[in-house]
């Protein structure tokens, strides 16, 4: 028996394209679901109708902040997967087409293809969303979109990756009511899965200064490794933040439960939001030639013979 | 003799009402210049050619992400004002306008005046953007955009303020040579402003566990206090990241000082991206009632006498 797995659509969204790989990685993952917007997702997984998955985390534009927020304040939702897509996007036209004057997508899409546009002397019209361009797409234009639509809307492909910058990508989690994200992780550790990253909300219960670094030296102090991290305010109450880690362990391990333990322990609240396998990647020393334009860097780790320069008062604006 | 002000075109966009209010607020602010996209702005800056305006952080969004990376990359340019706009729409239309069957706006925009929109029984269609929308209104049409664009565009207001949700606001930053911004911090504190806020990127030279913390460590031990932060991998080179915190002081106050020259010490990059007035704010407690829905939270603030309820395994996802 499978599960169906609700995505924001229209179909050939990324998200849908996220789906359709979680289905595929998923043992029990089932029919792919469109829904028209992120709550009817969550109302799906909370009412046990499926499961859900949602943009989280760019690498271009960071954390989906309105999903991040619904996840905090979801009752009994979880993650259990975290799956990568590809943010590319081919150039599709109707067969038969006629002559091409237009090009069509969400004002994202049109912004990341920028190039491609110019050279074929195009002009832009936004829509809803790029899935929503292809489904629309006249005898004129040009849709870019995720390279499912060709498929999905019967498009031919006119180019293949026009977009201005490689690299981009997208991680979604997929999203079960707790106790079925709970046996889909044991299900995983069963089949040999031994390392797990964990998405853990935090919100003291006091401000003020020292109250987040406390919170890290905790993490720190269980030896745990952090891999994003990010404050939010909470909604309607300035002044107030919930923090949100990431951290490459799971936590049913000890030195996680430590940290679980002290920090409820402190009175403050605490939500894991999500464990899935751990990801590989690499873990390199930062060298010179990454680091952007500007700032400082000593080369000297001796305090005692540390040397400033005048134009590093320009980059720190200390003097 | 005044400075203009570069920002995000085209004219009526939010990033024009916050460089209108950035005009009137900064003594030398003078002409607001419409420009097509960041970069122009960016590059405006560092050729000398005035200051620049662009969005940093919104409450229900986070951060403008690219702007936050370009800023971090930008070669002499610092921030040293910051300007908070309500984010509101207003419903515009022509005068003696037809029937109105049409709505138009950013896809954002649309997606916060849903009500507006179902009440009215309007269609919607995505604009590239809510000034654009404005711009090139026809007379079956309602534009949804800010209050800026009824004048800018000879509209009239059909309703104020349609919404979905009161409150959102996004904070933008005045951008200037480092030179310039430090004679405009100069001049501030002549003026009689005490208090300041600042923006520090930081990059740790090595990764893994307690980087973060040990940094943070760091901060804290100097009082200073913290009211943003998140973490941004480091474009093309995965498994790095760079740190960005909001500090409730001056780099030039001796305590900041000490972690300027600490970190640098460290041998870290590092950063001043920004430094204006602060902001007045509240220091509430978190009380209960507004914490998210789920999670644990202990009522024991006593490590050896907590004892955790079933339901909190199912919350922390420990067992």
């Amino acid at each position: 028996m499978t599960v169906s797995l609700h995505y924001l659509g229209p179909q050939g969204s990324f998200t849908h394209q996220a789906a359709s790989a979680a289905a595929e990685l998923i043992p029990d993952g089932g029919e792919c679901i469109a829904e028209p917007n992120v709550t009817a997702i969550f109302n799906a997984v909370a009412n046990g109708d499926g499961w859900g998955v949602v943009a989280w985390e760019s690498n271009i534009e960071g954390y989906v902040v309105p999903n991040l927020d619904a996840l905090i304040d979801a009752e009994d939702v979880a993650g259990f997967a975290r799956v990568s897509v590809d943010v590319a996007f081919d150039a599709l036209v109707r067969p038969g087409h006629g002559d091409l004057t237009v090009v069509r997508a969400h004002p994202h899409g049109l912004a990341q293809c920028s190039k491609f546009i110019v050279e074929h002397g195009l002009t832009s019209e936004p829509s809803s969303s790029n899935a929503a361009a292809c489904r629309d797409i006249a005898s004129d234009e040009v849709a870019l979109g995720p390279s499912i639509c060709a498929g999905l809307y019967g498009l031919n492909v006119l180019c293949k990756d026009v977009q201005d910058f490689d690299g981009a990508v997208t991680d979604f989690l997929v999203l079960a009511p707790r106790e079925q994200a709970r046996e889909q992780l044991a299900q995983a550790e069963s089949n040999g899965v031994v390392e797990f990253e964990s998405i853990v909300a935090f919100i003291p219960l006091s401000t003020g200064p020292g109250v987040l670094a406390d919170l890290l030296d905790v993490i720190r102090d269980a030896g745990l490794n952090m891999t994003s991290f990010i404050s939010r305010p909470i909604k309607g109450h300035a002044g107030t933040y919930s923090f949100i880690a990431t951290l490459d362990a799971a936590p049913w391990q000890p030195q996680f439960k430590t940290v679980l333990g002290t920090v409820a322990a402190h009175g403050d609240w605490v939500k894991t939001l999500a464990v899935y396998p751990r990801r590989e990647r690499p873990n390199p020393p930062v060298s010179a030639w990454m680091l952007p334009k500007g700032g400082v860097r000593l080369d000297s780790t001796d305090v005692s013979g540390v040397r400033f320069e005048p134009d590093d008062d320009r980059e720190l604006l200390w003097a």
